[in-house]
Parts: structure tokens; sequence; C-alpha cells
């Protein structure tokens, strides 16, 4: 019978096995930790560019871009739009301007064809100005803005990469539309495009405006547009017209240096010739162009000097969509 | 009879006279004065890019560039370049470098065909190294330096709009040859060109090396490279290759960001076919991109990681060759 010297060494035995055991699992712990610490560490080629996984929409606010689009009389555009734009890789939101005043917004016919990837919010305007979309809205929570015209389509492999360059060029009008302003012999400035002569030296023609109907721009430069001259405003008021000029002027002279970075579009079109509504735009009207210049003159006059400058900077993307689109003869 | 009266009054009359003048042509000084400081200031419209009148040789050391050029074995592509590169615009000075161990330079008969419009030095070699173009020249008076093979063409045009663009970016190698590395899932780096699988995410292709056989580069990286680890020089000596790789490595450790920035040539053209002496230049070996690749992961292990990083732009001049080159179907 081992009743009190069997209990003895087994509890003896079992203290003895429960501190050994308890000592071979923390050494064993110990020397797995000492191992991780020794795995290699994985050395990743930081992409400066690299596109994330699908996120929810919880998406980085740093990382991420609010599209801002202005809609006036052509709704099926509209909603045209913003089925190809809501699927836009990086973009965090859509605000739509709602300029058809006292008309109803396709809030609910959009509700019920949810759910959508990102939010909606359409904001009704009471008064139809052009500078309406150059608001600081409050909903805006990314650091950049993609303004879009009601009736541009550009590719999401033009806007990924566009977002990508406007990331390394914050400070600057990112986008796919030039434009450029000459000087004359009597100091009076001209507003134009290609068919302008070159200005300056050198060869090769030169841009010094992006407009903003398909751009990328920092959304603190709507908190700045907000402390414009009065003038300013009663300009755009006046034309309904030159708010993206007035735009360049801002970003010029705050930077120092070209508003703009051109990067040139694969693909991108017009639809207004689409429309149902028979609205053409605002660029049809007679006195457009003209109008534009006279925007040049007066903000010139306004800001007591020209503070637009010129690039010949044109940005595409290696290697897309031909993968050896920079190929040469060597 | 006048004489007193006569005199004094008309001393008096002179001194007043005398007076009465001076205080007009002060008055009248006093007012051109104000009426200059009233002019309107000449609004320039600031050109980033401007090209100034041809200067004589003192052309700024901020706005021009030295041309280092290395030459081993092919003295005609080097006398036919040398008429061609002694004339692009803001170039300040050409340093040959002599690799021709033992053989006399062609400064004599370089001198006989002058005058020539900016100086040329020839440095001799005393070893024939593919290194010896990376020393830090005391002949240097510039920011910016120009490295040249002497096999490579690249017409006046597209180094001028090159020049302005590193002018932009004088941090970064600014050339016209784009390459990069892969890694592989075993860890292992080859080196390649647009041949290889895009790396990383999203589309198009990604490039993260300018090689320095045509690109400008900030004459302060070649001060840098003076202070090499050891086994960087041992690395391109044993292989007589690399340098430019080795170059790449330095600037993306200097900055963090990508290394390079590619300007897209419009006219760029490889002469070795043209060379009387047969010789064909280093790529044409067997092993040459084996090498490359060999030098990828060699500096990897020399820089603990690697520093290297991708860009997929691509910069063109706006409006240059064709003036509409940025047109799109909008």
């Amino acid at each position: 019978r081992c009743f009190h010297f069997c209990k003895l060494p087994g509890r003896v035995m079992g203290i003895r096995l429960l501190r050994f055991t308890s000592v071979v699992i923390i050494v064993l712990l110990l020397v797995a930790g000492a191992l991780t610490a020794l795995l290699p560490t994985i050395k990743d080629d930081k992409l400066p560019n690299s596109r994330r996984e699908p996120k929810t929409q919880s998406q980085s606010a740093l990382d991420s871009f609010t599209l801002i689009m202005q809609t006036y009389n052509r709704t099926d555009l509209l909603l045209k739009l913003l089925n190809h734009y809501q699927a836009i890789p990086h973009l965090h939101k859509v605000i739509v301007v709602w300029n058809n005043i006292g008309e109803k917004t396709p809030e609910e016919m959009w509700n019920s064809l949810g759910p959508h990837p990102v939010p909606v919010v359409f904001k009704v305007q009471t008064v139809n100005r052009m500078r309406n979309r150059l608001q600081n809205f409050p909903d805006l929570e990314t650091k950049a803005v993609l303004m879009m015209d009601d009736d541009t389509l550009v590719s999401a492999h033009d806007l990924t990469f566009a977002f990508s360059v406007w990331q390394q060029f914050p400070e600057h009008i990112v986008g796919f539309v030039p434009r450029k302003h000459i000087s004359t012999p009597s100091g009076v400035y001209s507003y134009g495009s290609f068919e302008l002569q070159n200005p300056g030296f050198g060869n090769g023609d030169r841009y010094s405006m992006v407009l903003i109907g398909a751009a990328f721009f920092h959304s603190g430069y709507l908190e700045d547009f907000q402390r414009q001259p009065e003038a300013v405003y009663a300009l755009i008021d006046e034309t309904q017209n030159c708010d993206d000029i007035a735009m360049n002027f801002l970003v010029a002279k705050h930077t120092g240096k070209p508003s703009g970075v051109f990067v040139k579009p694969v693909d991108i079109r017009n639809l207004e010739k689409d429309t149902n509504s028979g609205y053409s735009g605002m660029w049809h009207r007679a006195e457009h162009l003209l109008q534009r210049s006279y925007c040049v003159n007066k903000l010139v006059n306004i800001y007591d000097g020209m503070p637009l400058k010129y690039s010949n900077i044109m940005i595409s993307q290696f290697g897309f969509p031909n993968y050896a689109n920079h190929k040469n003869k060597m």
C-alpha cells in the first residue's frame, strides 16, 4: 500500500513536473521569440503610386479624392457620368453641385438604385452661378479634389495616373486641358490654345493654365478662393465664365510657379452631343473666348500684375497604354 | 559809360541768372526723377525656361552645364560628337575623359581648328577605368553636369528641353534612358528594361533608374561619389560596368525618391556603327546584362537595402516637334 509514500512523491513529482513543464514552455517561447527576431526583414520596394486593395468607404482621406461635379440642365449626362466616376479607384465621395434651381435632385432615384461604391451628396443651390462649385463644402474630407465638368468623360486609367501625379505635385492644378495667355505689344493679353503663337523663346508651345473642369487640385485652394477680392466674384458672376482662369491666377500667385501640370489624357471625351436636353454648354456661346480674354485682362488689373507662368512640361504614363511607348531607335 | 553800374547789375544779374538757371535745372531733374518713378513697371511674363541671347564664355554657372564625355578607342566618334555638342545652348565647358592610355589626345588638332564656342579640356587618365568619368573634376564650375557616352548623339532640342527639366528637378538624374530592376520571390533582383514584367501594381510599366550615359545631374553627386564605400569602386572596377547603377543607388538613397526623371527623347542616336575603330562598346559583351543584375544585388548588399524607387512619369515637350502634340478629341 503506497498511500503516503506514493502520494508524497506524486505530489512532489507533480510539482516538479509542473515546474519543469513550465520552464520548458517558457524556454520554448523565448527561443521562438528570438527566432522571429532573426527572420530576414522583408524588403519592400516602396511603390510611390501603389494601388491599395479596394477598401470600404473609410478610405484614408490622404490617399483619396473627392469628385466635385457641377451640373445644369444635363441630368442625363450627369447620371451616365456618375455611373462611371463612382467606381474610380481612390474616390472618397462625390459632391454634385445642383444648379437646376427649383428642380428636385435625382437623390431618390439614386438611392433606390443603390448600393453605391461611395457616398454621393447633392448640394442644392439657390442661384444658378458658375462659381457655386468653388465653395468650401463642409462635406469635403480629402486633401484632393477632382473637379469635372458634367459633360466630360475621362477614363479611370487617366484619372488614376493623374491622381498619382497630383500626389507628387500637390500645390499644382494637375489636369488634362492646357490653355495659355499671350501678351501683345499693346500690353493687352489674349487667351487661347495652341492655335495662338508660341509665347516667349525657344521652340515648342507653352501653357500657363490648366482648366479645372478636368483636373485635380488641393482642397485648400477652395478655402483660399473664399478670400478673393469681391471684384473676382463680380467678374465670374458677370460673365458666368472664367472661374477656372481665376483659380489659375490664385494658384500661380500662391506658388510663384506655373499653376498647372498638364497630363496628356489617353481617353477623354466630351459627351455634350449625347444629351437629350438640347443644352450644349457655355463654351458654345459666341462671346465665350472673347470673354475669357476679357477675364484675363480684368484679373491682371485686380491682381495688379500677371502672376501666370508658362510651362512646357507634358506628362504621360510610362509604358501605358503601350508597354513600349518610350522605345527609341537606340 | 556803364562800367561800374553795368558790371554790377551784370554780375548781379549773372549770379541771379546762374542761380535761377541752377534752380530750374535742379527742379527739372527732380521732376524727371519723379516721372520715372511713376512710369508703369514693365510686367515681364517670367518664362522659367527662357533661352538667353548667346553669351560669351562667361555664361552664368547656374544657368549652364558642363558636358563630361569619357572616351575609349573611338576618337573619330568623339570628334564628330564634339562638333555637335560644342554648340548646344547653355553649354559652359566640355571635359573629355581620355581613357586611351598612353595615346596623345587630339588637343593639338582641336586647337588648330579653333576658335571653338566653349573651352574643351582633355583629362588624360593613367588607367582605363569606367569610373574615371565620375571624378570630382576641379574644372567643373557649373551646378549641372551633362554626361554623354562617346557614341550617343542627342539633338540640341532634346538637350535644351531636358536641361530645363533638370532645373526644375535638380536633385534627380534627368535623362533619356530608363531602366528598371525587378524583385523575384527568391529575393534576388534582376535588371532590365521594358521587356521585363511590370513591377508592382497598376497598369503600365515603371522605371527605377535613369542611365547617366545620356543625362543631366547635379555636380554635387560627383562629390558624393568620392565618399562611396570601397566595395562600390571594387565592383565597378571588377565589372568595368555598373557605374551608372551605382550612381542611381547613390541618388535614390540621398533623396528617398525615385533617382531619375525620364525625358522622352525625340532624336537620340547610337553612332557606334559609324566608328572606324571597329570597337563597338561594352554593352555588346555577352555578360553585359547579367553583370548588371549581379551589380544590383551586390549594391543591395553594400547598401544593406534596396534604395531604388519606381516612377512612371514620362516627360515630353509640350507642342514640340508637333505644335499640337497634345491635341485630343474633345
